[in-house]
């Protein structure tokens, strides 16, 4: 039905307009609801992020969004530099291998503290403040995070170590109750010693474990970028092989995508290195069709 | 964290404001999915607006984007010009009283036909070619609209009737296989004689039988308007009242507000008159904050 | 405990032997009960057969007494003389290709609002005066019967179409809420083009896809006839592959026999050809051991 | 559709008059059933009634249809003849008190292994037999019957109780599994002693704790007959209360008449006196129009 | 912390030291409690045991206990000296083959009776007394037991059977009600005729229907002895068969650890051999880590 | 059946003696297992008593036995000296009013950290080596315990919190996924702000939102004394309160019987001032008759 000269005169055309750009935004989320309704999503959230003032509150509304669409996102924070700091406080020293840090028993007790009582409840508090309910979990929790000592080159680096088994029916437990757990990077040992393990390591073990529909690995950079500095949207597992090989992905990106080649190997539908920068990028990514980050597939 | 100079110029700026905005219309829709979810909601869909191209689509689109968030969308249409045609290629000839059209046996056959039989299945059509999956109902099924004759002055409109009682157990079964009930406004009487009823009335009494959150009128007009034609955003019943009374609401309007305020009374959370024409206007009246439409509460 | 003299002067022996035969029908009845008891049985229902006063009534009660005796019945109709009488009052001409009418988009208009519109709400209708609660359904709703073109001898004969994927979960909805499905044999392709469909063929598809334990195709002979015009009571498929070989089942007999094997091996138990004039012959089928029509199986 | 003139010579018209004497049986029986789905009926089969050849059988097949028609039967039996001859054989004397057996502990020995192990399984088995899967249950299993001494005009008759207590959660247990519970009339004492309870008074008990649909009491007399010996179809509460008072009803009916009033008053829906001598007199009752025995109801 | 020396002498020192033996009772008890939760397991409790005063009050006991701490038991019992004594008292003659009771349709009646209307309602009350709810069933109850007749040696005994189908479902249902299943050793034939079978027979091929954690066998012996007289804990199906090869294990032990074996090899975990005459003996052979009795086990 | 002589020879009286000691125990404990099972236990774990080697373990074990036997059970842990300790070590100064710490904002994060991260996680670890399944929770987990500001004496304390509102989803979710949740006392206010909270204060509010079966409080003391130093075994609530007026219960006492009271007049059953210093008390205490610990109930 045509609007009439009378009608146009009613409402203010400026008005009618941004109702236009509104209901186009929303509509165009439609197909991405349908596509991820009910499916498992698993995002990493790292260390850094949390730091900034508005981001923890953006990824936290984001998160509760994703809940409240179908979605049944699984958040997995770092730890980054509230460790370090805490270390120091308590005037722990740190011996280094390798460029690597030493995790002994005092360390990893600090560890755990600040990574499961402090870092995990301020984002299960932003999650709950945005709406949703969060439930804060660690490795040790049902024995989720089943985990061995991580051996590095043959040497020994205290209390650090890889999840050796997930058991994720803590998981589906909150799930099925519609809360939205969160993951604190810790796992235990066959003798109930207390492991440190990577973030990402821990998101792709779970997000296996899950058979998620797609792990999200937030960063701090755009995503994988070609020799010519511009962003790669999408790559198989085989092309990522291809670029670690030659030289063009390098540094702390190799990790990244060595984490989102398994996780996709082990039955995870898709990964993406995320620009955790951008304002609400996980909304962006998982509803619209625009080209924020990296996904890697099988291929 | 601060976008960095680098970062601006790696990025177009305005890609960034467009992500910005988009955003923005993702996060603000949020409090509203919370607030919906899982709650039922009846849209009465007239038979004006399903003769416009675009307005069908849009309405399929909207109606599938709230059920995947969560919301259980009822609706019931109206017949509108379909009839009227049909009858006069059938040379089916009507007699009026007080300008209402009487009903006798051939016509009502013509009317369940063209209702239940043509414009019902574009409705489930258009919905499932949006991705959703709808059902068409008449009163008839599972006797979900049992109906007596509506005597109106004294008169015998003939086949012309209202609901006498719901059975809503077809719905809760359609809806509980995340289904999408579509509802033709016919009702089955006592002898199983069949009713024409007015879609206003069939959507207000199975918003009631619902306990439904919100019933949406959707019309091709703005809302009520106050006496200096200006939409008046919300009303309580008491209020709508005395607009009738005092002539402020007249017309067309009457019956509509009378239906909003039986619901309400009836155990709707509000009634929402609402300006079809504009594209896609339930997702910007359920998701947004603006003003499309009068909200009738118990005040 | 044998009856005493003054025992049979109490009681008419009349009205004694009147309650031995009912017992003895009742009793009768009890196997039956016990071999269909939550067994799914498609019925096709013969335009022909609806004209008849007293035999939609028959139906109707046959249906729900199935449905209470434990059985699932599920209902399919065709259209029959309606759908001419409606295009010829409303004058759109047809056209014959080899006889088959050509269905344009004018008739299928016509023909999707006789069948779903008028037909298929009137057995609604009957079964609920009955006793049952009956749902009406297209092939359209939920996307029951996706459908795609049928081309006879590489001629086209418009929107003529054939099933070519069954979705069933609307009929498992419907069912297992206790209600009883009503389908209209029309399809809708994936353009959401509407398919007129013999109802025969829409019968055995939808019976294949609930692997249904019986097929039941009511006619208006008596079924299928040997070489000297006397029924024969069972065939297996391959002696009914012969006996059209042969020529013994001819003319509009073949395409029942052909849906009957075609059933029988896509997994339904049994297909019969069952002579719709009797009255009541579905319980005279299901509940006696008489020998109305004819049995298909696999053999 | 009419029968053509060739059909009827096709068709032996004895046949078609058969068909149409069963299909109307059959059809009558239709709203009984529905009347009925999902009840619960207790049914007292009596000592005497037991002893017939056909009657066993016949009353094993009407509980196995009434259950798959969707009624869910509940048998309580009595003890009868078979007791008195165990004792007998096993010459344990009996003492009298009034003209009621005294039970001492030798006796309720009997009593019990008489119920429980020989007459509760043979019925158990007859329904088996008739396809259905009965369950054997004594008032001690899981508790069903917690009963107390009754004291008979202050006198002590021994191991003579009645119920105190009904735990009906094993019927519910068998009957949710769609097995049929056989209950012998044994009693168990807050001391664990046993008692044996006359079986009309435990049918009405569980019928009240069950909210039966009704109570049925087989007898072998024809039912309430007035004061000229013919049968009273109906009787309220009031009115058969004052029938005991005038002396219309007397002996041994009396207490029939008893259990039958206090189960109505206790939450039975109605309850029947019933000639157990007639074939299938439960299917009759159940499923028929007719008049054999005495309904009472509330009133 | 240590107890100070004020607590020692408030607490008498004797208490403490009887707390501690508890606490550690308790504590050891736990990892078989984690061991069988939701396990089944199967107990033939034989009829000599029953004779005792306090064996059976002990076995109720125990039996009680295993449920409550998440076992799901199920008891079979035999028959014992109470049936000689009731045939005897009916003065009904037996004859013998090989030493074997022929049971004619006289003497199974009185086993039958005996079985289940007598020994298994005394099991019945002794664990509802203990605070348990405990079901009689006897293999006629839901055709539990489907039995044939045995032929020894191609010698007919009358009514001696074996079982041919167990048919477990009245088991499952009885048991998702938190109820206890005892189960008299009678089985029913194709006729519906009655057999008596050896209840080590039907505990094993009831424990291989439910595929039961154990199998525990109740003897009166101490178990299997080597030739040395000395108890041998522990048994692989191999070694057991060697040791009735080679004649160290003789006479009635034979059948027992042929059932033993036939259950192991049918799906049983572990079948015990355990001397019933040591008081609560299935509580010590299930939460503690002595050795009464003999444990097959598949090797 | 008496043990022979030659039974008594072949076992060693020594072992049958331990035997019937250690039934002796396993047959005490079954009343106790029937009146506990399926109710909720809420166990407020001190941190006194955390410190000690064997107590946590010894604990940990009792909470896993309780679960086996079918209790729920939920632990809510207190600080205790690794709080202080650890304030220290990070140079926190406090400043006290009337004894008690003003809990600044880098005390409350210190606070949460320690219970949080720390203290939880051993004792989930110690319950999952014990072969349980733990899950550490905090007040702000799905917001379970809703906090509010504490004012003592009108003195600002803080963030010193007392419960305002318990949300117990997350319990039930984790305790129908027979999983143990182990409670930190930290609460979350409406501004998302922490909350330290006493343990006591909170597992009593816990206990009245799960209407729990017992609250039992661990101490270092025997419980509650009389005026001659001896144990009370038991208390009703009136009895409490006048042994509080009158001074026989006085200094740190006081707040745990104020605790006890209002969990048993806010709809706990009963509760239990518990010596956590005898090795496995809760066992004792639930399973035998001894008399540890000052029993309150409601008299």
């Amino acid at each position: 039905m045509a609007l009439t000269d009378e009608f146009s005169q009613e409402r203010n055309l400026r008005v009618m307009a941004r109702w236009r750009s509104t209901a186009r935004v929303l509509v165009e989320a439609l197909p991405y609801i349908l596509k991820y309704d009910q499916k498992t999503i698993v995002v990493k959230f790292g260390g850094n992020a949390m730091a900034g003032g508005g981001t923890a509150a953006d990824f936290a509304q984001d998160i509760v969004l994703m809940k409240q669409t179908g979605i049944d996102p699984v958040v997995v924070h770092g730890g980054g530099p509230q460790i370090g700091a805490m270390l120091s406080k308590l005037q722990i020293p740190s011996t280094f291998i390798d460029g690597l840090r030493v995790t002994d028993q005092a360390a990893i007790d600090v560890v755990e503290m600040v990574l499961t009582g402090s870092i995990n409840k301020q984002i299960v508090s932003s999650i709950n403040a945005a709406g949703g309910r969060a439930v804060g979990l660690s490795g040790k929790d049902s024995t989720l995070v089943l985990a061995k000592k991580l051996m590095k080159n043959g040497q020994d680096l205290g209390f650090v170590g890889e999840p050796e088994k997930i058991n994720p029916e803590v998981l589906h437990t909150v799930m099925k109750a519609e809360m939205i757990p969160v993951i604190a990077p810790v796992g235990v040992g066959h003798e109930g010693e207390t492991y440190n393990i990577n973030a990402d390591t821990v998101s792709g073990s779970i997000a296996c474990a899950m058979k998620a529909e797609r792990l999200i690995l937030l960063t701090d950079v755009e995503g994988v970028l070609d020799h010519e500095k511009k962003l790669i949207p999408s790559l198989t597992v085989s092309e990522a092989r291809e670029l670690i090989r030659n030289g063009t992905i390098k540094g702390g990106m190799i990790p990244k995508i060595e984490t989102a080649i398994e996780a996709v190997e082990g039955g995870v539908n898709a990964a993406v290195i995320l620009d955790g920068r951008i304002p609400h990028v996980l909304l962006l990514e998982l509803f619209t069709e625009h080209g924020a980050g990296t996904l890697i597939t099988a291929g």
